[in-house]
């Protein structure tokens, strides 16, 4: 019986194990940073026939350049970030965006090339990375998961790394990056730098976009997604803003019509829809900073959040602790720095269950 | 002003273009192979149905490994061949079988790896070989566009590739293999053997498709799509089979939730009703023996075709042929060999205009 060790598998991949958060099915899933809300009927209704009337001509392929989308996403982005100035030939869309790092990495790294991130990070940068041949350089974020910037500088003019990856929110910690350390980080790196704001919608008020800096930086990529704020991780939608030449490149490893007809028109009936998709993020937002609160009650630390989700500790053996709440039927995530969890902020009766699971864990534990 | 030439892109891909057939607005589109047919109102229906199903949880990700409709595609593969005994962890599938190619390359192939295909042969085989990083080697194929046994192994045995590409029914020439060629090929390649079977269901009676030879062969894979018979080319999906170790390999490169909700959603319906989609297949393949008979009768060369299109030539300025036919409002496609041009089978009256602007290009160019 052929098994994988006996394939001519690459050897760099031999012994990893595929990626992904065990997708259970219990009562309060708390683990993948979706927004817990589901579309309402009137979405739902509009998507069935934004769909149809894409299933028409679905023996067609679909536009390879998804232009409306991109131009309908350069507006969303213009009214989040006013002054952005943004428009479809500096937009640019993919299955997610994790496709969307892949086409970065593939056009920008590479063999011979190298990406350096700073970690505890969204572990996908330095997966695919690996993938595209690329070499990972972890730079390591600061003991409070923020970002020192003259330590970062050094870091940069160390390695000259193709491609710099700041991810703000970051994932897992929450986290946000100040504007001026992006924006020295942009005006100091020798390649291309990436600042995936996967969580951006759910910033604080006086947390900015790194979309203020694209008219200056040309090698800037900005990344978005609709799987969050957007509530539509089923699509797959994700998409960045970035100077055209960068757009220019991506075009010259994408693969041809990798957007589908009806990937396109459900993330244009999404963003028709926008005002109500959105409508969730502030309800999310005073959950999570509810939550926050009462974490930090219970006497935990927990690490200031942009984000849907809190990363909270310390815990010696974090592994009791997640173990202890799935067998209450909640999910959360054990990502991270070591001794800390992940809860994604879900609905006001999805967080009363978090917080009695989390009570009778930590009793459990002492 | 930046421009492409500015950026860090990878030395490798300076002065590409893009990849992709022109998708001029043109009466009779018979360039990219594509399926004529719409799917029925019924099929609309069922797919704004199945669509709006998927819809009420969209806020959640996709079954990331698509298990559902995997078993469903493996038994529309044991109804295609039966014998093939094929089952949902003998399938994979992915956002069009370019995706399929591209995990397939980023699995066995990579930096200081190669890839072998015979060309003439689908253009994005060289593509995508080249954005993983991989070698290309082209070993040609014979003069009919068929494929010597002996010389194939020959070249097999000179480079040793990883992967080996074969296309069959191959595209741009309509021609398929042997099934004796792709055994002697899958029982001698050191590496992995793809064959490309986008056409498959197209093929003429007496010839068989490479599932028959998976049983026995772990390291052959066969990919398909729904594009092309399907009539899906929209919906964006591709899958193959192969033995279950192959896709534990291609878990460890994809990128997780790959394939949407709706995207599985759709393409379960589409299978769902595959009687009534693969209802063309029939009339198509008349429909391409005829205009083979009318091509040779207008003293034209012409491949014999197990596909939904036709190679035809040959034209010292094959260029002037195909402007002359544009300018008529049919669009063909200038591919593959020199001096020889490809034209999908479209519905009947399609094929009375290309014809018809053929017959007028003709003319034109004595």
């Amino acid at each position: 019986m052929t098994s994988l060790g006996d394939l001519p598998l690459r050897e760099d991949l031999r012994g990893r194990e595929p990626y992904g958060a065990p997708q259970l099915d219990v009562p309060v899933r708390l683990n993948t940073n979706e927004n817990p809300y589901p579309p309402s009927e009137r979405l739902v209704e509009a998507l069935a026939k934004a769909v149809a009337a894409a299933a028409a001509s679905l023996n067609r392929y679909p536009d390879r350049d998804a232009l409306a989308l991109r131009a309908e996403l350069a507006d969303f982005l213009n009214h989040d970030t006013p002054g952005a100035e943004l428009t479809a030939e500096r937009v640019w869309a993919a299955n997610g965006s994790n496709e969307i790092i892949q086409q970065i990495l593939q056009a920008f790294g590479g063999p011979g090339r190298c990406a350096l991130g700073f970690e505890p990070s969204y572990s996908m940068h330095p997966i695919i990375t690996h993938v595209t041949g690329t070499r990972w350089i972890n730079a390591h974020r600061d003991e409070d998961f923020g970002l020192d910037v003259d330590r970062a500088l050094a870091a940069i003019d160390e390695h000259r790394p193709d491609v710099v990856f700041l991810t703000s929110p970051n994932n897992p910690t929450g986290t946000s990056l100040p504007l001026e350390v992006i924006e020295a980080i942009a005006a100091a790196a020798p390649g291309m730098v990436v600042v995936d704001e996967a969580y951006a919608e759910f910033r604080r008020e006086d947390t900015l976009s790194a979309l203020e800096l694209l008219a200056e930086h040309p090698r800037l990529i900005v990344t978005r997604t609709m799987s969050k704020a957007f509530a539509m991780a089923g699509v797959r939608l994700g998409y960045l803003a970035a100077h055209p030449a960068v757009i220019e490149a991506l075009l010259l490893v994408r693969l041809p019509y990798h957007l589908s007809s009806i990937t396109q028109a459900a993330a244009r009936t999404a963003l028709a829809h926008a005002d109500e998709l959105l409508g969730s993020v502030a309800q999310l937002r005073t959950e999570r900073d509810l939550i926050v609160g009462w974490l930090r009650g219970q006497g935990l630390r927990v690490a200031d959040s942009d984000a849907n989700f809190v990363l909270f500790g310390t815990f010696p053996d974090r592994r009791r602790v997640w173990q202890a709440m799935l067998d209450q039927g909640v999910l959360i995530r054990e990502v991270g720095p070591p001794q800390w969890l992940r809860v994604t902020v879900g609905t006001p009766a999805e967080m009363a269950a978090f917080r009695s699971a989390l009570t009778t864990a930590l009793k459990e534990i002492q």
